[in-house]
């Protein structure tokens, strides 16, 4: 039997991922330091609790837990949710419990595109999305970014030249917070911009939030959803998906979405038909983890376990990298990114830097099909040690330098 | 923000899900007896061998399990199965594990359906299937069963007829053993008439197996996959999903699926798009639950539990049902289909047996649109208490005889 006939066109089109084949590339190299995943570090993993509530859970509750569970969430997880987060004026038909935040992309996506449509991201973003969104039929647009967040003179011009063009225009996807993979956070004030330019021009933003709760230094910024919700008293225009990937770890299939109840209901239609149900003991178990009250001590201490990675890897920056290398400063997350002047392509540079046994993320990977710039890569700050953040950073100086 | 006007063609097509709809319109009925839904019985979840498994895995095993995992599935729970089911010429990359075996028909159906591709399916089927068949846009046509499982010639006449149409018929989706919603099992004779009749006319085959390990009473039969494997030693026309839900708890979300290599890379690729991966805890879990031993023992205990409820079921109908009422008669499965005179319409039946505090789905469900058939139910036996299966198909019987 020869399936390739068999296939759909967007399966004939459909790429491997490049990230996993540059990453297995380098597996073989010995001592070589990589800043090129997106894993959290294993040390931040809250395993004693864990064990015990996943034991406690299918003991007292394996009758419901290990039953089928309703495609729009479990209950208690779903109430303790809204009470962590505190939004009063939202109720439980306003959340999704989904398999991670990259299942809600796909399901908020698959509710919204027809072929051809357009997806307007930040550009540089998430390799993932733009996978997910591409075998969906979408037409990906960038739009620049500066240290303040999306551009929204750039945002305005693109939507207005694409919907006299006669395109739709279906959603905006932005990852406010220590952006993957720029670092980038939206200013407040450019928040306030954003979604104003939404709701006056009818651009639902998805909101993709993996980050926002692991901030090192300085001071929380409401994320686009809770701007949307305080300051216009609008829980329509964002739809926002939290990650605990980031958090408790990404071995739990587990994420929330909150947005517009249509919206909602319709992706959990297709989560009927996807996936029936999340997991639910996993489901049960993160809102017993949430119930306990063990949320708010585990996330101090992650960012303070994060904190001097970071600091480490931008020390390491400053005093290695020639003065025409810049980079951005974030204050939380994982990932910083990496400017080298022009003509500099990063996809060779990958290849010359295996060989002095570091490994980072080209650039290029991360802006929508045609838009890609090459002088630029992305640096990952949580998985590696100290010693390897200063190692790793004065062997891409050194070969940087040599260029 | 009315985001109807923003919503994809199949997102505003899609409808919600019948049997829900039907089930939560008797929730509020006291006393009612429901053979309405599909779930298995708590009793036979094994709560304190996973109890101990899950405490386990995450204490010794967490910085593993509750990292980021492979979207091939888990090594470890790859092998267990491996071993499990006894498939020597096997390898890893012929499996995935998935979320779920409907999220396994999601991601066969997403790699090989382009919009308006016909999928054939046993008629009556699974209506999570024809769901999500119907929103992927695909023509969906059923294949009328006899005792002895689908029908060859039907088969053969309607391949013939739609390709002379010039349709892409991509593949057909069956479920031999103890067929939700029919109960009917295909006989080993029918099993290779299909296969030869697959290979040379090259139908693909996807295998919907949640049952066959459910067997009370009479021989097993080898799956259509074995079927393949040994008599035709091929390993290409059958796509195999199997579920845990009925045998460990459909909480845990996990099933996995055996094909061509081709096939299985595609599904995973989807997997990275939808999913990621499933969730690596459940995947560790079971893998260790096989690994110590404990499915066959646990498999045996089950089909003990499910015996007198099957039976119980038949002696009430043989007991209380006139003459010209018909149903199949299954050694095993959690499901049996009854068909009352023509004539009958179910889908108004059911309306009053809510009143006679009885319930079903109405037959007419799990047919594709527009071949439906109303004089026929499903009934389920897995979930209620004996005494309450004798005095619904009384009171079901009451009311047929009062027609």
């Amino acid at each position: 039997m020869e399936y390739s006939n068999y296939f759909s066109e967007h399966t004939k089109s459909m790429k491997s991922s490049l990230i996993r084949e540059l990453v297995a590339s380098t597996k073989s190299i010995p001592d070589l330091i990589s800043f090129a995943g997106g894993f959290p570090s294993p040390k931040t993993f809250p395993k004693e609790a864990l064990a015990e509530i996943y034991a406690q859970v299918i003991r007292e509750e394996g009758h419901d837990v290990l039953q089928y569970g309703a495609s729009e969430g479990d209950n208690l997880l779903k109430e303790q949710l809204l009470l962590w987060e505190g939004y009063e004026r939202l109720t439980k038909d306003d959340m999704l419990i989904t398999v991670g935040a990259t299942n809600a992309i796909y399901y908020y996506a698959r509710t919204m595109l027809n072929e051809g449509d357009v997806v307007l991201v930040e550009a540089p973003t998430f390799l993932g999305s733009l996978v997910a969104l591409n075998a969906l039929g979408a037409e990906v647009h960038g739009i620049p970014m500066d240290e303040e967040g999306i551009d929204i003179d750039s945002l305005r011009s693109s939507l207005k030249k694409l919907r006299s063009e006669g395109k739709k225009v279906k959603f905006l996807l932005s990852i406010p917070d220590f952006q993957n993979p720029s670092g980038i956070t939206m200013s407040e004030q450019r928040r306030k911009d954003l979604i104003r330019f939404a709701i006056d021009n009818e651009l639902p933003i998805f909101e993709d939030n993996p980050y926002s709760r692991l901030r090192y230094t300085g001071e929380h910024i409401p994320t686009l959803y809770r701007t949307a919700y305080e300051y216009f008293r609008n829980t329509s225009i964002v739809t926002e998906a939290v990650s605990f990937s980031k958090i408790l770890g990404p071995g739990m299939r587990f994420a929330f979405v909150k947005g517009d109840k249509s919206i909602i209901e319709k992706m959990c239609s297709w989560q009927q038909k996807i996936n029936v149900t999340p997991d639910c003991v996993t489901e049960r178990v993160v809102g017993h983890f949430l119930k306990q009250g063990l949320m708010q001590p585990h996330l101090d201490r992650i960012c303070e376990h994060y904190k001097p990675y970071l600091q480490t890897m931008l020390d390491a920056l400053e005093r290695e990298m020639p003065s025409n290398v810049m980079w951005t400063r974030p204050e939380g997350g994982i990932f910083l990114w990496l400017w080298l002047p022009e003509g500099f392509n990063c996809d060779e540079l990958f290849e010359k830097a295996k060989e002095h046994k570091v490994a980072f993320i080209p650039g290029s990977k991360f802006f929508p099909i045609s838009e890609e710039q090459y002088n630029c890569m992305r640096l990952n700050y949580s998985f590696s040690s100290l010693e390897q953040i200063n190692d790793g950073i004065a062997r891409l100086a050194k070969l940087i330098k040599s260029l």
